[in-house]
This record gives structure tokens, sequence and C-alpha cells, in this order.
């Protein structure tokens, strides 16, 4: 057996059923592994640095697989996207230090999600941003935001289903950026609860829209109850961008561009 | 009748066959005319600044019509946009000045063109830019591209079956921009001759790859040959971003953002 790898993975939400194996539906894990086992040539389980819901976009996702047989770096992307379907694509392959793990072994993760506040519904871009019709107030957005950054519990902003142990994370950076019409949340966390972006911006959405006051986050988040946020926000605005790893690893560093300008290395 | 109305229109041309209405193929012109002929109940026929081939983007497309009936400028949004199928929208609709033509009256134009330079296809803009395998100089595509400025005989940058009287046309500007892995080809002009952009980018593309030196775009354009010239880029990377009018029409300003942190506005 050749030594572990890491690819860095690109794809479109819209055209998958989220991450993880499904029984009926084409999910990425899948397409994923179908593609690595034929340049293989025998069977290949691939682990991801985070799960995706449906409709939830990829753009720097880590996933790491062991390699039955020695392929040059370069068989892992030609070879991988040539079976790989359309909206999913290898964009880097490199050897990773033995005992890596995508998801074990993150510090953190980048999350990217995009609004569009207009009267009119997105053309160009529909199933990539979430359309709000009334204009959103982007400077309430970032003070209701700053409720929500450092290690806290984040009990009122995980949805029921959520398997974590603990409600504890560390939101290490979280903006919210006016681009025109556009706006743009990012979050920066050690790790996230199930939904928990979603929520947030749900969340924040209410402030925006002049619903609630920004001081209001801080309340929900105090009171630990999801029945006092906002509803969980549409899986189409949803980017996972980035994953850092600390660098003796060798992992595939974050891309340097995304969508709407979004620079997931530099956040 | 009431007056004459403008609109703003976005498309995503993965999903039409181009702007013009064909027999067998949905086109951006059927889709629109059916819709606003619903809203109007009556049919209504609409003019565009611009003719797109298939897989060409809509950015900032403006398209002028006579409402058979008074209506309000938001059913013109809402109400159009119920009856568009995906990936079409209508932005913005406002009264014009009688007299005014979309296509006629426009100043200029604005086209983006999305290249992306590396090894991996791409995943999530798959049908949203236009993919290079090799790295792209994009400081020698620029050098390459002032040979393309000012009022000249393009030619050599026109395909068999333009239909336009004479091939002289004015780029006012063009602008090579590298973010990352995507370069971005940006040109207005006061009009474009067909398949003008698609060819002086593939023509770019070759110098940007190393195989002509940007030189060569001089000799090419002084040959008036469009056997000299680069292959025609493929649509999916164009993107009709914006129409410049005379403010005294009344006609719908650029879009401030696009695709890439492109600002078609600002260009």
């Amino acid at each position: 057996m050749a030594g572990r790898m890491a690819l860095l993975l690109e794809f479109d939400g819209s055209r998958f059923h989220g991450w993880q194996r499904q029984t009926n539906a084409m999910s990425v894990q899948e397409a994923l592994e179908t593609a690595l086992s034929r340049v293989a040539d025998a069977p290949v389980r691939a682990v991801a640095a985070g799960r995706t819901d449906a409709g939830v976009h990829g753009l720097g996702m880590v996933v790491h697989f062991d390699p039955p047989v020695e392929r040059p770096a370069e068989a892992w992307i030609r070879g991988v996207n040539a079976h790989l379907p359309q909206g999913a694509a290898v964009v880097e392959a490199v050897p990773v230090a033995a005992g890596f793990d995508a998801r074990r072994k993150a510090r953190a993760r980048t999350y990217l999600y995009r609004l569009l506040a207009r009267p009119g519904r997105p053309g160009l871009e529909q199933g990539r941003v979430t359309w709000v019709r009334g204009p959103l107030d982007a400077e309430a957005m970032a003070e209701g935001g700053r409720w929500l950054q450092g290690r806290r519990d984040f009990s009122a902003f995980r949805a029921a289903g959520c398997q974590a142990a603990h409600p504890v994370r560390e939101v290490q950076r979280l903006a919210v950026r006016a681009l025109g019409e556009e706006i743009q949340v990012a979050v920066r966390a050690d790790a996230f609860l199930y939904n928990m972006v979603r929520i947030m911006v749900g969340s924040l959405v209410e402030v925006g829209l002049g619903r609630q006051n920004p001081a209001w986050i801080g309340e929900v988040l105090t009171s630990g109850d999801r029945e006092r946020a906002g509803p969980t926000a549409r899986p189409e605005g949803l980017y996972f961008a980035a994953v850092h790893y600390p660098p003796e690893w060798g992992a595939p560093a974050p891309p340097t561009r995304g969508p709407g300008g979004f620079d997931p290395a530099g956040f």
C-alpha cells in the first residue's frame, strides 16, 4: 500500500445530495469513491473534513484516502476528474504524513454564506446564493455577529439530530461584508455543530431585516434555546470554504479565491 | 398602450440556447416574451441590447418592450419572475423615455471573460469559467491586449456569418486581471462584431500560454485575416456584463457586482 494522500475538492452542491453516502441519491462521497476506485482498480474509501447537506457547495473541501496502489499525484487529479460527474473536481492531490486525518486533524474550518438582498430573485446565481427580498442592514448584522465570537455554548444554534458530544465551539472569526446587493457572512471556528452556520445566518437575517435588534443575538445565545433563534437559512447560499491544518501534515492549503471575491485562505 | 419599459435581466447561459428565438430550443427571448405576455395578458415582443450565443451568460442585459397594458414596475419584476424558468430573472424594471431602444441607443457594451488556469478542471464553477490546463502569463496577455484598444478594423476578430455592415469598432477599454488561478479579460467597446470577444480571448490565451508573443496580436489585427487569429474561446466563460446608455434615457444602470468580484458599473 502506498502512503496516505489528501485531495482538495470542489463541488456544486446543487448536483449532489450532500457529502455522505446515501442509498437512493448521488452523494459527493459516492461519486468520489467510485472515481478513486476506478483509478486504483480496487475499492477506495474517502474521509472528508466535514459533512455537507444537500445543496451546500464545496470550495476547499479536504479529503484523505489510502491508495491501494502507487500512482503519481497527477493521476489522482486527471484520472479521478475523468471519472467524476459534472460539478465535482479534484483541484490538488498531495501525499500527507502518516496519521493525517482530514476530519480529526483539522484545526479550524471556514464557511461562507452568500445572501442576495434585492427585489428580483437571482437569475445568474440561482442555487448559489440565498435570496432575501427586503434590504438587509449589514452593519446591524455585523453588530449582532459580535455576540457569536469566542468560545461559547452554541446550543441555541444547533439543529435537532446533532450528534456532537458537547455544544461548546470556538468561533475564531465572524465577518459580515456588503458588496452591493450581496451580503457575505464568513465564519471560522474550530468545529461546527449541525446546521450551526445556517441557524446563525437565519438569525442574523432577522436582525438585518430589522425584526430583531443586534443584542437579541446575545440573548438567543445565552438562552441556549434553539426555539428562540431564527430559522435555518437555506442550504444553497452556504459554501464549505476552507479547512485549516497544522503545517507539518503537508495538507492542501485553502484556496485563495472563492465566489463573490471571497478569499478563504486570507480569512 | 402604456409607455415603453426597460428591464435589467440576468440569465445563466447554460440553461438557454442563447438570446434569440429558435424553433426547437428554449431561448432567453422566448422565455422572457412568454413571461411578459402572461403578465400583460397579451402578446409582447422584447428587444435586447445584444444577442448572446448558447452558453454565454447574461449579467446586466438590458431589454425594452412596449407594455400593452399599464402595470406598476413591481409587476414587471415579481410577476415576470414568477413566469420565468429557473436561471433567468428580471432585476429591475423602469419606464424609459419614448424612442429609447435597448440596442440602438447603447453607447457601449462591456463583456467579461473568465478563465480558470490550473491542473484540475472546474468543479464548483463548471459552465461558468473556461478551463485552461497550462499556467497563463497574465502580464503577457495584458501586453497583447494593448494592441486591441482604440478604433480599429477588427476583421481578424470577426467570425464568419457576422452580419455587421463594417468591421470598425472602438475598444474603449481592455483589461486583463489575475485573481489567483482565475484570469479575467474585460472589454468595453461601442459595439462588437460576431464572436469578437471570444476570438480576442482565444488569441490572448495563445499569448498567455507562451505560444505567441504579445506583439503577435498586433500582427493579427493588421492582417485583417481571421485565419491568423487564435481559436474562438468557448462560450461558457463569457458574460454579457453591462450596457451603457446616455443618462437622459433613464435606462437601468449597469450592475455593481458580478462574478469573480468584477464590477461592471465601475469598468
